[in-house]
């Protein structure tokens, strides 16, 4: 049974989220319907990260098993072909090992979260960003949020739906930067708790905006305590960037 | 009574065009609703460019009247508010001079065309982009484009439906760059003829992907007839970025 690694695009504003569900369009279950008309059987597409609802992707992994053999390239333009009119684009197919497996390879997982930073509301980016109107610090945010890098206990951003077995986790970068006023947070991690990114930028700009004082990252952290965290941010804002592998596991 | 000059950003794709018409949706009527909300008092606003159906802006120019004087800094909120939920944002409103007229004070406006230059379908970028799947060849375009700067008969660019008093023109600059799969053409003129940009884009990508040699941007340029134009590109990718005034004229 020949397995592809899929990269896929999509917007999530109209989805319930990634993950199959009953009653809920989910971005799952449209690539799983668009693989059963390609290969005439049922087909399991499992994804690198389980985004939220509302949630994007620029580079989604996923792993997909067909029962034909058929060329990585005619699998990308067929699964196109058949995700029309959904806004789901799968970027790239290769061919994997039948080992592969996208969500528990995963070494490195990357997200950004895209702020608009001004008084009006969003026309041309609307649904894809986080209007926020009160002027923020990015210096300040950026200089807090280093405090998160490193193995800590996220319990403070952690929702509490969250399924992991445990609130420790590991954050290998994050950054604060502004473009006019654009400012984009990006984070990476091997792996994140559910709306930790969403939690942590939302509470970055209750310091961004002068709400909270130098240092008061570092405070709620170590309270490990979910009362702590500040607003979640939007989902409109976060994309999941891209999805890493050892270079063995492809 | 009180002028403002207002700039303003819009998604054009539910628009069918910015010039108010019987039974479509356009942005002038929107924006002089949404005036009209405000001042109680009919209003009308008058736009640098009168951009196409599906054409976006992130920098449109135009100026309006009020009967009443309030804040410029107000009139940008409370059009905002009245605007919901139209994908339409006034960016920043500003007091202008009674003399001030948004479209025959402007000496220039730039746009820029943006292409997706990939095999797979748009999903984030839908409607906002032009999707090419061939790959394009961006320094021979770029240079091939630099033929159409300067003053010169634009017949074979312009629409037939075209109400310029003549097709002379002097485009001061266009380029075309790729970061990525992203292609982004600018290109900036005093003014442009109806649908010029769409037509030079669409030439360009008959070069960029080898349908046509170099020199052929020239030879049709000198033709001056509309049957040598290339496919004339669709208004997805297109964007008003700015329009510039001379220092005295706001």
């Amino acid at each position: 049974m020949p397995r592809y690694k899929l990269t896929i695009e999509y917007d999530g504003s109209v989805f319930a989220g990634w993950q199959r569900q009953d009653n809920a369009p989910s971005v799952q279950a449209t690539l799983e319907a668009a693989a059963e008309a390609l290969d005439g059987a049922s087909a399991q597409v499992i994804g690198a990260g389980r985004t939220d609802a509302g949630v994007h992707a620029m580079g989604q992994v996923a792993h997909l098993d067909l029962t034909k053999t058929i060329r990585a390239g005619k699998v990308r333009d067929a699964l196109n072909a058949h995700l029309r009119p959904h806004p789901i684009a799968v970027l790239e197919a290769e061919d994997a090992s039948p080992e592969f497996h996208a969500r528990f390879d995963a070494t490195g997982r990357s997200y950004v979260y895209r702020i608009v930073n001004r008084r009006a509301d969003l026309a041309l980016d609307r649904g894809r960003a986080w209007r926020v109107s009160v002027d923020l610090d990015v210096a300040l945010m950026h200089a807090e949020a280093q405090v998160l890098v490193g193995r800590h206990d996220f319990t403070t951003f952690r929702d509490s739906n969250c399924q992991a077995d445990t609130p420790v986790k590991t954050l290998k970068s994050i950054s604060v930067a502004r473009v006019g006023d654009v400012i984009e947070i990006r984070t990476s991690a091997r792996s994140f708790l559910h709306r930790q990114v969403r939690s942590m930028v939302g509470s970055l700009i209750e310091v961004g905006r002068g709400r909270e004082a130098a240092g008061w990252m570092a405070d709620i952290l170590v309270a490990a305590d979910r009362t702590k965290c500040g607003p979640v941010a939007p989902a409109d804002g976060l994309y999941l960037e891209s999805v890493s592998y050892a270079p063995l596991d492809q």
